[in-house]
């Protein structure tokens, strides 16, 4: 292909009135990304970034900014009259760049962000081995009603004869079943010489870009359609409503695309899984689990409920129990977290480690075999292999002013409810006491104790109680 | 409309055999709220309280309890005979106690939970426009079978020519669309003018109001009906399963009201959202939210998974992490919760303030931007502005006896794990080092340790070990 | 029943390609267990474990291991060459050890594991009183398109003329509604006699079951079909998405079992229940409910959301709050659990007792009335009646070598962020002093303290500061 026969305009300009919301239509998120990032990642396959015109009007700072690190172009269409007003924008700015032409242009819409790279593709290949002047992609969805129409000349040929809103199909029409999906390949310079004679003859006054075909077919010229695979990938969001059920269908179809490869999913329609995420045969994610942003998990592991996971990177065998949080973590083979461990970024365990309920980490390296299983903050700490850490332990690692690290050497023993006052180190091989304040650096082999001794005051309650009621009684 | 003109009978006194519950049918909940609480709800905004008339019967005392506060009056109905049977005590009840009886009396099920007052108020509407002896409500389910059928003289025309029940529909009949809700308006001196000539010749043996509309048509007096907008707010629930059925339609309405104003849920049929609870526009919800009783969500917030929210009062851009538990709470504008964070009553946390993972608030006042970032127990507590609380710090509330207050002045560093003793005051900018007892009132600026001095005994690992295996080999 | 008038067999061989799995797809766990247990399950209630013959194949090993527990007889598959086949080695398994033949085989699927015992009884049944030599279930799905195809004689009649494929398919039968579920019952001899005479004649060269069908047809032998009540109890699963249906399917007949006895149960299908799990009257289950393995829940409970219960025993009027992992655990009656308390094994919660949030319990007995409501890991106790363990208490029960147990008496106050180093008894009636590090013998209605005395500096911060500024400034 040569670099300049395809660009892809995508329409980015809209308010979305209909989402009752402050921010702009196409930065809204479904899947975890905003939607003009979706169609963006589907045309970045078919073409390079800088062949990419968003078209970009309400609030357009807030879009470039959103999306300008994909390198695509922008184009400005300061008022929104219309589809057709969106490309005369990018005529207009071909024309005035001096830019090069592009041979051909397919046209997206921001809010549509199921679109599929394969069908984008097919668009592009059906109007080249049909010679056409533009092609359109249909969809046929089980109920028609309300959509505009796509009529053929006959069903199973390609040409088409017209696009007809649902209010202008005569009766014998009604039922005809392919849509128009708005998303369109052209012959640029056949488009470029009509988008002048577009007019606002229409009840939104706008300018329309259906109406191109009409011209186009009326001088003789080839239209032709092509239909997608599901009706969901052509589907926009005018409503939050309609907006959430393409957020359910991404994410299903990437819990459908694991099991095919071997993944264990129960109630694949419960799980939130984004779609770049990684896992590994004869791993079980249970219901209820959220895999997000760039996540891998290896084989063999199980994910139990209400577990959230984030930019992480899992091993093989991992056991994570149930409600375990997890951001910006990693964890080797046959660690177990959880239930409720919260691993913050730059946490990382080692193999076979084990962090248990109501534990946190944050910047922490855990070593090999080491445990930390119950109610313990460790924070900015390096800890060893083989290091048991009680429960209740807690690195103190901030002192209101800055944060210190914690260093605990190979085989340690933390005993509960140690207060590790950093910086500090912990010898390999050494021993805390149950209950201890640690300020000072504990040797290799050492016993340290940072606890009072205990006092018992024997009838002490009973005296209480007697002091309790002769005050009451006085 | 004449205080008199409407009253309207509920009708509350069956048992709901098929639930198998102890609990009377109409005290069981759905959507956070008695069945009979939802319908009296709905009647209160077309009549006065005390226009109601609850009839009960099974458990009538406790029934009675439950809404009593709502102000409706009652009507003892001992045993349960039909629903004309019901009303025949209603008119006993208004002869014995000479109270004036209304022009028009609408009969609502205390089991049809969903209906609206739209939907009342369409009944009413119709009654007096067409000055009918009955309306009856009917709704047009996707099948029909097993339903009482309503007839029309003419589909597009009110009237009505009879109420056939499933059995007894000739075979033209079958596919009649149109069910009889059991919801109906009479005028009320035709009503009570028949009431007396109702039999029991039927399969249950019980007086049905129904024969009431036979006798009219009969008459020739006018019966009219109105069809319902949608089916499930007519359907009553006779097992649990129908009443969850009820419970769910209940709450995903509640979230497509909210989407349409603005706030994104995602998954919104797996978030359970009570009817009166409002959310600020472009706050976002996470799926398995649970947004309880009179909840308010400001803008921009967004609530993550896992989280209960109830009787709560949350600010604007606040976030909620995964898994909070928050009841007769209140939260500032820019707060950051969870994940993991339990606010109990009367927490009530400042602008900007964090509150972290495996914290418990409890009758607790935060600050602005304080923080308490991890694995405290704060309860009986006033803290100030700008504190941090030390990783598993806790207030000692309790001395067995009574619970105790615990004051902490603003910028004040309470060092992790310290032990607060209340009653205490903890001057501002004071600073308490980390692991100590605190019982003594600390004055601002102060710093205070109660802890002891660590004592490291090296080589003391090595030695145990020999020790251990001298007493094993001897 | 004679003991020798019936056996079953189970098809257990094969290694489900499609799963893309280790592990053979029998192995693979919907509801909590592998699919072959739940088969066996229901066959064992129409016939002795030791009339089961499971044929096994790939991964032999493993199978055999997985379900040797139940008694079943093994019949080794070596190569998997199709259904016939699976039975000519069943046939040489008999012939070679002299056991005595069965009068009647029942053929059940390993895969197909929602079989229910009321359907192989009615499969059995049928083919007795039918005097049949062939009894097929059938099952009549939504859309029968891609199913192989059972033909009857006349649409009221159980005689069955043929099985086809749907590549067989004659136009006029392609609407034929009846599936071909795979379960068969054979009159034995009959079987044995013909299954020499199966062909490898078809696309996948196997030898296939349903040519005896064909064969006994062509005889004049009786033939016979029997429809099953649901489609569900007859589906394979081939893929994981497939197994991930029924595994839902399961849990959902489950919890409609429930409802039906009266338990509330909340988006029933929300919830995962395993199919041994009985539950009280009246007791409510919140959404996202887990119930595992051998649980039992009294009456009038409350199970809210996000909690997950195995193998534990609950009794009446017990709350258990969100987020609650509870695991062969025991609960009584009134008792109050978390949000978030974790009881891991051989934990035994007393009547009324309170575990609240972040709190763990590990083989640990609490009295009646107890309380241990905050962040506590209590493991290897015996904690008496009216006890309270304040917030943040530990029982330091592991020295690095041994595990120990810790004794409190009834009554007994542990003050907050007390550490109780076991071996250790608290006597009764005794109070612990919060931050208290506890090492010896508290002795009944004793004080014990282990902290240090504060000690406090004024003007520490303003000091510490001013040195700092120096420090920046020198």
């Amino acid at each position: 292909m040569v670099s300049n026969e395809f660009a892809i305009a995508i329409m980015a300009a809209g308010k979305g009135t209909r989402l009752k919301s402050k921010h702009p239509k196409v930065l809204h998120e479904i899947g975890g990304r905003a939607l003009l990032l979706h169609v963006i990642a589907a045309a970045e396959t078919v073409v390079p970034a800088d062949h990419i015109f968003c078209i970009i009007g309400h609030e357009s700072d807030r879009v470039r900014t959103a999306v300008a690190a994909t390198g695509v172009q922008f184009v400005l269409q300061p008022e929104q009259r219309g589809t057709g007003h969106a490309l005369q924008m990018l005529k207009a700015d071909f024309e005035l760049s001096g830019r090069p032409i592009p041979q051909h242009l397919l046209v997206l819409s921001g809010d549509v962000p199921l679109i599929r790279p394969e069908t984008i593709a097919a668009v592009r290949d059906t109007h080249l081995r049909e010679h056409a002047a533009m092609t359109i992609l249909t969809a046929v969805p089980a109920d028609p009603t309300g959509y505009g129409r796509v009529l053929r000349a006959s069903a199973d040929k390609p040409e088409v004869t017209a696009i007809v809103e649902q209010k202008s199909l005569r009766s014998d029409q009604l039922s005809a079943p392919e849509i128009n999906s708005g998303i369109y390949c052209f012959e640029t310079a056949a488009l470029f010489a009509r988008l002048n004679a577009l007019t606002t003859n229409n009840t939104h006054g706008e300018f329309y870009l259906t109406d191109i075909a009409a011209m186009l077919v009326a001088e003789g010229k080839r239209v032709v359609a092509i239909k997608a695979d599901s009706v969901d990938e052509v589907l926009g969001a005018n409503t939050i409503a309609e907006m959430m059920h393409l957020d359910a269908a991404m994410r299903l179809s990437t819990a459908h695309r694991l099991m095919a490869q071997g993944v264990t999913i129960f109630r694949p329609e419960t799980c939130v899984i984004d779609a770049h995420v990684t896992v590994g045969p004869d791993t079980i994610i249970e219901p209820y689990v959220q895999l997000l942003g760039n996540t891998h998990i290896g084989s063999d592991s199980r994910i139990r409920s209400y577990s959230v996971i984030q930019n992480s990177r899992l091993g093989d065998n991992v056991l994570v129990r149930n409600g375990c949080i997890l951001d910006t973590a990693e964890v080797a083979n046959n660690a177990i977290l959880g239930p409720y461990a919260h691993l913050r970024p730059e946490s990382r365990i080692g193999e076979a480690a084990h962090i248990g309920n109501f534990v946190e980490t944050k910047k922490t390296i855990i070593g090999r075999g080491s445990k930390a299983n119950h109610l313990s903050y460790l924070g900015d700490a390096v800890i060893g292999d083989g290091v048991n850490i009680g429960a209740g332990a807690i690195t103190c690692n901030y002192d209101g002013v800055h944060k210190h690290p914690t260093i605990i050497g190979d085989g340690a023993f933390v005993g509960s409810d140690s207060t590790l006052v950093a910086p500090i180190t912990i010898g390999a091989g050494s021993y805390i006491a149950a209950g201890s304040s640690i300020t000072e650096e504990v040797p290799e082999g050492a016993l340290a104790l940072g606890r009072s001794r205990q006092t018992t005051k024997p009838g002490w309650v009973a005296a209480r109680k007697a002091a309790a009621k002769q005050n009451t009684n006085s």
